[in-house]
Parts: structure tokens; C-alpha cells; sequence
């Protein structure tokens, strides 16, 4: 995480693609979602693929694509008293249209408002169940006056297609990690418009990279999104050996990594070594069957190793899904932040090898290979010797070097150097094929 | 546990059978075992089995049978200072006949006190060694004077059988859970009438209902009984999948659970869930070879799943083994629990049930298959949604609900609940055969 | 460790040994290790065994034979200010021919001190890069004046061979116990004498006795001594079922036992039984592969089951590595016990048995074996009787005594004497075959 200067210039470019998607109604399918791929396709190679409406996805069905092109409420002076032009929470995402004048009484339940946080309006949906509805701040709705009023929503719930964004960035190897944000949500901030921004940066720093892994981003519709996706490539998973599902990197909340099902896999190493190294403040989190697109990654027919990065954490912080969680709740430091731990998991992730001792019979004799010159100036030179003796040791085809840092007390980075001395001294051979 | 009046009339029966059962003079053989087993019979279908002296039975042979007519010691002046009809402990259980007077110092070996508790008489045994003898209170072994003591014991040991009683409850499954109590005891009260009574009452209860699992009921003499029943049942252990041997269940001491010798079985999962959950304290215990029949369930050639529960604990409270160990030192009340704890017991045994997934790739949509609306009006329908997303997650076949329970943090119930509608909607299968 | 008096005899011989040995100049090869050998067999019937020069040893060669006539430094007025025949550590161990006369400045890069202990001649070693030189007190070299000084350094460096001692004491099993401890320093008693004089004493103890393993002691120069046998014997190592490095066994250190790799072998146990039963305070620690021959016994492809016993442990003692450790440093009351500690490590060895249980269906009737009798008047009766208890249940083939003893929470001892009753009873069998 050395990239300091350039990494500050990178935290403010994040916050400003934040800021070009926060206007635009996003829902799980329609015009919104393919005008923020395309933004994001500005800066990275974007596939956007289309999934059309009635698809089989496992247990579920790709639904009709929702559009809208206006909701209002006027009160009986002719005043719109909601319009989702100021503020796309207003209306109940993907509701149906509607037009007519209706009393007070037969319009408040078609409202949604929370009367603990009076002054924000709420984000509700209805993706599952057809019905027309408006979000509004609760202050509002108190002072709403007995008399007409008049509806207007012209939405579209019609066939078309669930859309999302794909980029796959090959490596040395056919083995990939993947990377998934949704994408759904509209004009909120934290979440997750602050996992589109990280995703996006991730990639475009990856781009230029020779990578060992190869690595795969995803930007979907949450729930119907990774279904459907994992659904039609579902013969492509075996090639899946680690993943972070993330969102909610925007604010400035210690870190949460929720790891996988087993908890024990390498990519809760990795997260964990990168975590525990940082200066920031985390929270490690055991798995369970809830929250965002690791429910279905890690569901037990798909089973990937799949966690999930975030700052706050899902649900559980009081703008979530309010009016509140806007583009002042997101800094730019904070995404900068998430960007360098996003860096180091994909760094530690490429360096995490594991190795096999060519000379396992007794200890090979550095000296002739000039290992003890090669360290014979280096500060750390004693650590450094012990790290090649425990690389040695342990270097059986099955541990990797986060195991070994671990059972050494050794740095990670000083096991890292240690192996890639006795690789130049042949003393290690990789275990992989390539 | 909701049977509240009807459970207080149970414990005022099981009170009344253990006093039922008090006056009887019974061994390890012999006619008091046969009366004893024919009043349990009077409550269930008691199949009462008799096993000829002689028989060889692992290890060990079938004693020859004991009876006992009369037993009493008179002084110089006549006076019966010990009748056996006064009380079933002042005969050495097993004692040989015996007939002739002698004098003090002849007498007093043959005598039996504990100086420590000098108002009490102890129980004592010599199955394998033919001897005779009488147990008295110290207090009254000290006041004996010199002279001649006219003695009579007679008491038969012919060949005979050793009688035990069986109650075999098919379920829906051949898989059975086994209980055992041990029978032998003459007049002493906690020590084994409660565990007399306690399985009798269970048996009542059990009869009338429809269950998933076979129960089997062994009324036995301890040791030899237990070992008999093992060698000339071998072949059918095969279907015993878990039990309890129970004793010590009429006084007020916590509950106390010895676990079986692996110590991680079903049986150990189910009653510890159970005595946790449960107000009244207890205690759970590693196994360690000592102790009740489930030396010989769980030796290792027999290897059952089988723990003992009690409420004190063998050998470790004053009254036991002597007259303390009365009509006094047991209460309805307590046995009325002890019940109802092994209701719950083989409630939970019924309930926990091991499930496989139907539709483990991804999620399923819990909305069209009404799931949703199923718990929307239940107070605790968060929970029960949580529940529903940790038993798709977890039933691959191989855990349980208590298993799931555990790892989840939620109580079993609402697992169960949860379960059950996720069966209604055919989103988990059974992993039994049936 | 009951031979109280006689042990303290031999304490004394064990320090008279090490004091014969102190003044050899040892080295990796030369007959200052010949000369070693000879004075060790003259107590126990060792085998001085010769591996010629460039013999490659796995990774390594067999390198030259060092020898060392005569060395020493005369200052202008000739006077002798360093001489090798005052103290062996004078000498840079295997140091190159020279003789000259050099400037100070000249000399100075050839003379070793260590400044933080002024007083103290560190011992120094070149086995592998040839070059000549001395060690003397910093407080000496800080006074050496500016002028002409004569060297003289009449060592040879010729093809010879490497040196060791083995002694094979068989047992009535062909699997074998390796003790090995390192003999090339010279002129320092803590590191390594006291480990040749345990290891000699160790052997007269054991060579009289009966065993069930075979035991093998080497006594070979460090790193490249114990290559060198392993590579000369790899086809022999599977008999090789555990064993230990010792050295710094004089100091009244507390005792210090360095695991196994794995950490969990029979080995680990009877080491940490006997430590933890010990008066002597003792610590525990993790195995790292740095230190003593255990490096190469315990490297990878070797991977045989051994620890390191020793008091002080290797580099953390100021007397390490310099005339401090020396005659005054060693007690024989130290290496008495260390003497008891090891012989104690043997005798577990020999009787951390395994057993099978004859009888697991059902507890056997101990009381027609007489099992009961022969406990009868012991007054460790009851804790006895459970020692037989448990050795029944858990003798299945695979728990050794020391498991049974940690299980049953009942000492080591106990459970050998039970294990042997029931052995009398025929209620037990081996495991071995013999």
C-alpha cells in the first residue's frame, strides 16, 4: 500500500463516478441499470450482457423489465407534493403504474414512511408482488391535509431483460477470483454505489497488471442477479477458487469481513492476514445465511469460497436504505481506504503460494549456494534465515505461506522474501502445472 | 413440559407405585423380583423373562436363585434384636441359611454397621462369595452383651433364573432408544424405586403415541441383569441408535448427566440441549467407567450410545445405600420432574431429524411457495426466516437440528418450526428410507 | 529414579569424564575426535566408525579432515600472547595453515573478540570458508601495541575422514530408540560434554538391562555428522520409532524439552509425562527448525519422531560459545539429574505399552481371576481398581498407557500396575507381534 499521492488523486476519482451514478433510478432491471454500466464501461472493458424476462434461473425467473418515466402525488391545490424527480427513493421501486385521483384515506396504504426517522424517506421495493406505492419523509405524511389527491406513475413492467455488467481480466492461470457488487440500488450512496466505484478502481489498477489468478468482476442486480448469473454459467464455477462479494466501503466504520461458510478457507487466510496487518480497525465476522450475494455464492449447491467485505455492515446502521445514506455519507478517504485493502487482499492473494522442498533430506547447504551472502546485508538477516528454514521445512506441497507465516511468528512479507530466495537457489519448485 | 395439573396427579403415582414396591425383599434373583415386576405389570404389557441358573453369559454364569423365608437374631432372653421382617436391609442380600447359637465374638463378624452414620443400617451384598450375615445400626451392634444369640436364617440358593421384565414399544423405525433400570434393590427408596417408577410412568405415556423411533424398556438387576440381557440379545444390538440407564431420580439434587465415553453422540446432544434449556440446574459428567449398567452398555465390545441420568449421583450422598434411603427421602414432586425431563428427552429425540436440501443451488424463492406469508404473522417471524435460511444452508444429510441449532444460535424449537415449514414446502427431504 | 546413593557415585563419574575429555581440541573431524572416542569406549563398547573425505552426504560432502599441531602469536619481544596450548578456543576451529610475521593492522581481521564480554574467548569456526585466524579476550586484543608480530599456524586440511562413535544395544524389538548428541566442541563443557558424558552413563545403565526396544546411541560431530549417518543409513530409519537429541545437561538450568515437528508423538508424551511428574521445574517448547541435530533428524524428508532435551537452551546463555562455559560451569548433581530424567524417559518408554482388551464384551469377573484378592490389601485399593477399569475400556489397540493414564486423570504409574494385573488375568494381549 504504497502508492500514497496517487492513491489520494484515486479516493477523489472514486467519489466522483459515485457521484455521476447517484442521480440515475436504478431498479433490478431497466434503462437505469444499463446508463450506470455504461458510465462504469467508460473507465473498464465492460461486457453487458442481457438475461431476457421469463428465463429459468434454479428456482426462480428472470421477471419483466420495470421503467419508469414519471410519479407524482398532487394535493388538491394542484401542488405535487411528491415527485420522484427530486429524489428516486420516492417512489416503491418497481411499482406498478397507476393514474387516478384518490381520497387520503385510500391513498396512506400506498405510502411508506419511517416514523422513527421522520425526516427521511424510505427505500421499499415490491419486485414479487404488483403494486403502486410512494416513500415519503414521516414529517411529511403527518401533514398530509383530508381531501383528492392526484396519482400519477407511469411505469412499465413489460418482457425486456435483466441486465449486468461482466469483466474478466485472464491471468497465468485459469483459476479466478470473483469479484461481486450489486448494483440495483438507487440514489444510495454507501450502499452501493461505494461497491460500483471500489470495483471499478480495483479493476482499472488490476488492467495493467501480469496476474497469476485470473480475476472476474461482476456488477449485478442483488439476489435475481447472482442467480441468474450463476445459473447460466454454472459449468464455468470449478475455475472459482476464492471471491469477495463487497459493498458498504464508502463510510468511514471499522471493516467487517464476514468470512466463508467453512471459515477456514484461503480466502478467509488472506483477508484475515490483511486485516490483522492493517492500522485500520476491523471486525471479523463468522458466516451466516444472510445479508448480501454470498447467500447464493455460498449456498450449498454453488458452495464457492465466497466472503463479504464491507465497512458497515449489512442493515445495520441508521441510513441504511433511507434518504440518508447520500453522496455526504460517503468520503472519499474511506474509498480511497477500501481501495488499499481491496490491493493487499489481491496481493497477498497472488503471493500466498505454496511450494515443494526439492531437498528434503536433511537441511541443503545454503552456504554453497551463496543464500547466507544473498542475506548476509540485510537487516532482517536472522528473521530472514529463520523464515528459509521454516519455508523449508514445512514446504510439503500442502501448506501455504500463510500457514507458515502463522506457524513460524514470521511476517508474511519476510516468509515471501524467504521463498523467493530459495527459489532462485532451486531449493523450491511450485506446486502447479503451468 | 405443558402438562401441568395432569403431571402433578403423575408424580403423586409414581409416589404411590415406589411405596408399592418399598416392602418387597428383593435381589438380584428371586420371587421379590417376580412380585415387583408383576405390580409394573398391572401399568404395562410387561413381558417378565426368566433366565436359568447356570447360563452362561459372557464372562459370567447365571447365579443360582435366592429366596428368603425368615431371618432373625434372639438374645439370651429371647428377644428378637434383628428380624429381617422389621426391615429387608438387616439380611446380607444373598446371605447363605444358616441355623445354631453362638456367642457374641462368633456373632460379630457376621455383623454389618457403618460407625460413621451410627443411627443407620446399611445395605450390604455377597453375590459371589456364600456367606452369612445381618446389617444393624452401630448404635445397637454397640450395646450388644455378652452371652449366647440364638440366629436363624432361612434363605434358599438352588438353581433357579434370574427374571427381568421387558416392554418393547415399536415405532415407526426398527432404530430404538433404550432404557434401562436396575431392579435389585430391597427397600431402598431414591436407589432404585425411582427409576422403577420413573420408567414405568414413561411407558404409560409413551404407549398411546404414534413415534418415529422403536423404545425398548429394560427392568433388570444390576450387573448380572444387564449382562444377561446383552449376551442373549447380541445380534439384535445392532438397532439401538442411542438410551439411558436412570436411577436416583426421586430426590431434590440437581440432574446429573453422564455422558456416553465418545462424549460428542446424538444421545449427548439431545440431553444436554435438554437440561440446558431446562429451569432446574444440573450438571453434565464425563463418562468414566464406574458407576450403573452403562459400564456394560458402553464396554467396548458392546459399545451402545448410552449415558446415565440421575439426580444425586451414584455413591456420593449420605443416605445411600441405607435405611436413610426411605419413602421420606423421595417426593412426588421430584419425581414428577425427573419425568418430565425424560419426556422432553425423548421429545427431542423424536424432533431431531436430519434433512437434505432439495434446492441447494442458490436460494429458493420462499414467496411463491407462500413460506413468507406462512410466518408473516408470527411474532417471532424474524427468527423463524433465520431459521428457514440456516436449515437450507446446513441439511446436507449429515447434521442434525440440533446441530443447526447450535451453529445457528437459535433455540431448537423454532428450528424445528422452521424445519417443518420448509418441508410443508417440499424444500427439504428426509434422510430416512421409511 | 530411586538409586539415590549410587546415582550420586555416578554424578561424580559423569563430571570426572567430562573433565577428562575438556583439554582434547575437538573439531568436525580429527583425531581430537578420535581421541574422544577412544576415552568413551573405554566405558561402553562403541563403535568408532570413518566416512572418507568428499563422500557425498545428501546435499552436502564430507569435507577435509582438519588437524592442528601447533598455534600461536609472539609479540616483537617474542613472547607467546596468545598459544593454543593454553586454551583450545584460541584457535578459529579449522583454521587454514599460516606462518609470517604481519603488522598489527594486519592481524587484526584475523582475530576474533566479543567486546560486550571482554574478558571471555569466544569459540569461532570456519568449516566451510578457508581462512586462518584466532579468538582472544577483547580486554587483551584492546592493549595488542602497534609492531611486528609472528604467527604460526602449523594445522594441515587433507583428505582424512569424518569421525564418529555408535553403540547398538538391541532389544527384543527391532524398532530402536536414537539418542544422538554432538562432540566436535572443544574445551566446552556444557555444550557438548555433558551430553557425551549423559549419553555414556546412560548406556552402562542400560546395557545390563532387558528391553523391549533396541537403543542407539550416536556421538557425532554437529550438522554435518548427524547428514553424514543419516545419508549412510537411510534404509535403516523406519525402525526408528523415536528418539532425542540432548546437550547442556551439566547447568542447573530448568530442563527444557523441544518438541516434535508435530508436537503430539509417543515421544512428546513420555518427554512431557516424565518432565511434568518431575520435582525440577521444566518448560515445554514448540518445535523450530533451528538448534541441534533435530534439524536434520526432524527435516522433512527424514522425519523421524525427536526432541531435544536440554537444561539451558542452544545460544541463550552468556556463558555459550565462550571459556566461560567450562569445567566451573557443569555440577555433577546436575548431570546426575538430568542422568535420572533420562533413564525415567526410558523406563515410560519402555513401558507406554498398548494394549488389547481379551474380554470387551461386558466387564469380565474379576473376582473369579482373583483380581479383586490380589488388590485386596494395596492402599491405593480403589483408585487401583479404577486403574483396571479404565485400562479395560480403552485397550482397544490404539490408546497407549499414557493415554489411558491423561483420560482417566489416575498417574502413569497406577495404570502400568494395573495393566500388568489385568495381563496376569489374561484380560489383556499385546499389540506387538513378537
Amino acid at each position: 500500500m504504497s502508492n500514497g499521492g496517487e492513491a489520494s488523486g484515486l479516493g477523489e476519482k472514486m467519489y466522483e463516478l459515485a457521484s455521476r451514478l447517484y442521480p440515475i433510478c436504478r431498479s433490478i432491471t431497466g434503462e437505469g441499470v444499463r446508463r450506470s454500466l455504461e458510465i462504469i464501461k467508460e473507465l473498464i472493458p465492460l461486457e453487458i450482457k442481457e438475461v431476457a424476462t421469463g428465463t429459468k434461473v434454479f428456482d426462480w425467473t428472470v421477471p419483466n423489465e420495470w421503467n419508469l418515466e414519471e410519479a407524482w402525488i398532487k394535493d388538491a391545490s394542484g401542488n405535487k407534493i411528491v415527485d420522484v424527480s427530486r429524489h428516486n427513493l420516492h417512489i416503491l421501486n418497481y411499482s406498478a403504474p397507476f393514474s387516478g385521483t384518490v381520497s387520503l384515506e385510500q391513498l396512506k396504504p400506498h405510502i411508506y414512511t419511517i416514523p422513527e426517522q421522520p425526516d427521511l424517506i424510505p427505500y421499499r421495493t415490491s419486485y414479487y408482488e404488483e403494486k403502486w406505492g410512494f416513500c415519503m419523509s414521516h414529517t411529511q405524511f403527518a401533514q398530509l391535509e383530508e381531501g383528492e389527491y392526484e396519482v400519477l406513475i407511469t411505469s412499465s413492467l413489460k418482457p425486456g431483460a435483466l441486465t449486468y455488467g461482466e469483466y474478466y481480466l485472464p491471468g497465468r492461470s485459469k483459476q479466478e477470483f470473483l469479484l461481486s457488487t450489486h448494483i440495483c440500488h438507487p440514489s444510495l450512496a454507501n450502499d452501493n454505489l461505494s461497491g460500483m466505484s471500489l470495483m471499478t478502481y480495483l479493476a482499472t489498477l488490476l488492467r495493467g497488471q501480469n496476474h497469476r489468478y485470473s480475476y472476474r468482476f461482476l456488477f449485478i442486480p442483488g439476489t435475481i442477479g447472482s442467480i441468474t448469473w450463476l445459473a447460466t454459467n454454472e459449468l464455468h464455477l470449478t475455475n472459482i477458487v476464492g471471491g469477495l462479494v463487497t459493498s458498504l466501503v464508502g463510510d468511514g466504520a471499522p471493516f467487517h469481513f464476514k468470512k466463508t461458510p467453512d471459515g477456514g478457507t484461503e480466502l478467509d487466510k488472506v483477508v484475515e492476514l490483511v486485516l490483522n496487518e492493517s492500522p485500520l480497525k476491523h471486525e471479523i465476522l463468522d458466516f451466516v445465511p444472510y445479508g448480501y450475494d454470498e447467500r447464493q455464492f455460498c449456498s450449498p449447491g454453488i458452495n464457492l469460497d465466497m466472503g463479504c467485505l464491507s465497512r458497515s455492515t449489512y442493515g445495520s446502521f441508521p441510513e441504511y436504505h433511507t434518504s440518508a445514506d447520500n453522496l455526504n455519507f460517503i468520503k472519499a478517504q474511506h474509498l480511497r481506504e477500501s481501495l488499499e485493502v481491496m490491493q493487499r487482499i489481491v496481493e497477498v492473494w497472488e503471493l500466498n503460494a505454496t511450494y515443494i522442498n526439492t531437498n528434503p533430506k536433511c537441511e541443503p547447504q545454503m552456504g554453497k549456494r551463496g543464500l547466507y551472502a544473498a542475506i548476509g546485508g540485510a537487516s532482517d538477516k536472522e528473521i530472514l534465515q529463520m523464515g528459509m528454514l521454516w519455508v523449508l521445512h514445512q514446504s510439503n506441497g500442502c501448506r501455504s505461506l500463510i500457514d507458515i507465516s502463522k506457524r513460524a511468528g514470521i511476517p508474511f512479507d519476510v516468509i515471501v522474501k524467504a521463498s523467493n530466495l530459495l527459489l532462485a537457489g532451486q531449493l523450491l519448485k511450485s506446486t502447479e502445472s503451468s
